[in-house]
């Protein structure tokens, strides 16, 4: 519907959430030439950084090494990101978080926003960081709203897969073929080595989105057999001229 | 996905039903040179010709009025249209009226494939009609099943606006821009001049979805005040390689 | 929204079910002057007559034991009631009894329907039974349907109560206040001697849907604490010139 | 079920809403003789006033005109209108505002509520409004809750209709027939010239109502076929002596 | 799956809920010998307390009896009771209401949890427990939160039922034979005098869910006609190593 | 809740589906000494044998090969199997055919009952099967249903994992913990060599599984890291003892 090129925001609760969901989406804008920007509000300091907490890591520490990994895998991904350095397990979610929010979208004026599912019953953090997002998007929309920029478009919005997509509602509405960037994604999963385990997990389940791309799309497609995908829930109708 | 020619098939349940709700659909398809195939399973001789009925009309005379009108809709929208003249208020819905929809997809081979919605409490005929399209899409997949022709893909399914959409757990997933074609669409529902309320009821309907389809698209977009739209819900996941 | 007296068909998949769920309502509209027609498509000879068969009785015995309860209980709610013997368990669903359906519809043009809720995984007769009656009086409104009569008007349908009510996705829209007749509906629930152990349970029931109707009527309106009440969905929007 | 006189409330997040979504309920209760108290919890000053903004209007102007024109569609209707001047974009969600309208609930006793759905993912402040009339009507119903006033009943609640109303999860429960009034509602909205173009949308979404009212009315009681009508989610269960 | 001796935390918005809603499950687990503990966020002074208010009873002597009365019921039960004190109508929902919660998961380490369900909308304190208890549990479970003691493993939830189930989205997963202890829960309800009307009622729902648990148990079980349940809902998946 | 030995009886729709989807909990029944029983509806013969039907085998052949491996598979999860050869790809849903599974209830007197999901989009013979597999438990329990042997009790059912989930409304409810026969299950595998793209499939589904039943169980409990799983719905209330 438009001649803008691509401009990706990503909106991530922490620091290594973007590289596991939306890897793929990232490395593919990204190989197109859009430029893709990831927010991450946390560094995922207290929740998902169980290792470097026994191993005795002080929180400074731990934040520092949660950074450079991120920073890592953005890069190889071909993203810059950002931090905003909130704290988590809790995500504090306030107006002020919001407006911060507000002004990147104001700033970025993305034409596609990634973030997380509206409900996850294993981490609150992550529909909190949706829910933020989210009502950023609509408040950059309106022209009275108090923040530098233009007044923001109508982005569409994607929800990228949470850990148990079942207990979280996750109904995928839309399955990226990410097959041509995978060694991206997989070699930023690798700039984190305290997640090693996880490395194969998302392997595999890029696999099994892989299999249903490929029934979805129809057998005679001839889309090779070691397809991968990432599914995505799409929030907003998606606006056409072409019913495909 | 794919470089092959759109082929549209669109599975009406009455004669009627694929101008108000898909006219625009088919009109845009043909207009990009695909092939669309309307299927009428009845003439909607029963259940949606209250006037003729009214007039003293035969069921033959019924008959024949539906398909001329039908013919001359379809004619205008660049479709071609067949009548399996099943009967309809009810529709049978049978093993071997679904066999009949398997041949028709096997011969056709459709690339996208349209019916109505699976719920509608004020007429049981539409997701009857939609339930046994749906089967055989399915089952003209298999190798297995004895029919000619051969195994279909997966053609993507679209579900056309039911008249109380709300009513029957309609929820737009899509919405299609057929401003450039309304003409052909308006010109279509005059070739049904029994039904000639509802020729502004279903031009209103298209400004109304065509206003959503701005606010979804976009402020900035530069679309036209007089923007017309379809809504229809996606049944199987998208399959695609860009987030968009 | 009209003058015409009330005129309510009830559709019974066993000759027990209108009393249990529906004995209240029928009750308040025969005393109000209402004509009461109850159909019961079986008299639950098998699936609702256990005791019976322990003891030995034949299935012609029991379908008269059940066909004179019945009556009587419809007697004692200011009913008519008729049995079209279809059996039970499973109830058969086809064109056949639909069309029968529609019949009933056009000659007593009902202007309230109530029948069972559309999901029971304790019963397959009940959503059989449904699916049946609302069938019917959709086909019922069409001029062209082949049957004797003026097409039906739509009158509003209200589903009653099953024996498990949130396992079939039964949430109350109505709560109906019985109190004023309740004396009739255990006397009709006293014409069914085999299911004793009910009597105590509807009664029971009756008290909760009493004290919710009073929770949502506001605590400040004098109702009695001896409300009673039965609990409905409505199937189809209301239309009123009130909001109350 | 109550002989009181009529008081209406409805809870409105910005100073138009009330207008376009229940115009016709506030005209028909004033023209019975209802009292009708509007309470705007902010003018939409951010929000809802695009032109004005680009216009280069001040933030004081901008609420005094909203003001104003306010006052004149409520002088239309027949309703008293209040004014929190909260601000929006986002409308604060405070104990300290949900305190105010529990004060409001206990002063004005209102026998019916209107707000917001619960649902918007166009429009943050809508569902927060009617998150927080929702519970202030609840705890204006405690006897314990420090205020002044006496506790108050359970006055039923009803939805208006949101803008998207398929995705906002708005499935009508109610059809309001406000044919006689609806020359008020016209002459409510076109006290909000910023925004005409919203007059012939809001004008064909009532025909549009209207025709779906008729057709649940049923075809054979005379309806005007200019019929108008707004659409209503009920919240709580109706309370009723007669299924209808 | 486990060794571990039981360990039961009810977390409470109000006084008394522990006994109406899970009476039946804290006996049983005391009865095994477990450590049960519930914590009532709230005395329910204001919003739970009607008669005393309408006596003229000050703040304090109200929280003094309901806490009176809750430490006997408690008592009753074989339970330990907390309270938090912090205040109802509304329960306060806050950061530091929740890192209360996750200290007392920390220091109890319980093997089972039960709370309200997440839907009432007659209630708003109800879910704002239910929403900290489970922020709470998750937040225990991160080795980096900085509480004292071990993380938490993941404790199965259950919700206990609701006033009006059916408006609150409970759909019981579990129906618990509470037969045994039937008669502890009965002394239990008769430490609250204050709400006599209770007991009859809670009494008829026991015997109501324990009709359902032996409709769902198998007739041929030979449970008791007197058999007594609770309902609940479970919210995470259960493990185990038996489909039964 | 009973002494009884288990006995388990497992509806499939086709002669695979046992294997990929139960072959975990029939090796787990097995080996406690469980009767297990699978009954397979059709062979598969013409919707899940593409392979076969592009090797030109002749539908009687095809039969055959699916017959002997059915049996391969059932002997190596230690379970009796049955071909009930009704034809798929229509599965056809008669009254015929529940009969013939209320007899095979009757029969067997099942004390848990393994089925498909009731809705799968991209296979209509799945719920099919469980739709009449449903009603043929519930028939089964009526004393007066005229089949040989007892009235059935009333069995827990469970729903297995249909191959995609979340597009089959699949919520997983209970997570079985495979970890101990999950060597049978790969043996049992290995007996269908023409789907062996599937082997790996299910094998990295039992290890997703797996890492959610660890997940869900608790990270403290001991659990190994290949611990394997299977998901299923339950469909009605659990009846139980405990909270746990």
């Amino acid at each position: 519907m438009t001649d803008n090129p691509g401009n990706l925001l990503v909106v991530s609760a922490h620091a290594g959430d973007f590289v596991w969901r939306a890897g793929g989406a990232i490395a593919l804008a990204a190989s197109r030439g859009e430029r893709v920007t990831v927010v991450c509000l946390s560094f995922g300091e207290r929740g998902e950084s169980a290792r470097a907490w026994r191993e005795g890591r002080s929180l400074t520490e731990i934040k520092a090494i949660r950074r450079e990994e991120a920073e890592n895998a953005a890069a190889a991904l071909g993203a810059e990101v950002r931090f905003l350095d909130l704290g988590d397990y809790p995500l504090p979610e306030t107006p002020e978080v919001v407006d911060q929010l507000v002004r990147v979208h104001r700033e970025l004026a993305p034409t596609t926003v990634l973030t997380h599912a509206l409900a996850d019953p294993y981490n609150g953090d992550h529909p909190a960081a949706a829910r933020m997002a989210l009502q950023a998007r609509v408040l950059a929309q309106a022209v009275g709203y108090d923040a530098p920029g233009e007044p923001l478009g109508a982005p569409p919005v994607f929800l990228f897969e949470p850990h148990q997509p079942e207990q979280c509602e996750f109904r995928p509405d839309v399955l990226l073929d990410i097959t041509g960037v995978f060694d991206r994604k997989r070699a930023a999963m690798e700039c984190l080595p305290a997640q090693r385990h996880m490395w194969d997990y998302y392997t595999d389940l890029a696999t099994r989105r892989g299999v249903q791309l490929r029934r979805n799309a129809g057998p005679n497609l001839g889309l090779p057999h070691d397809t991968r995908a990432e599914a995505y829930v799409r929030l907003y109708p998606q606006v056409t001229g072409v019913l495909a």
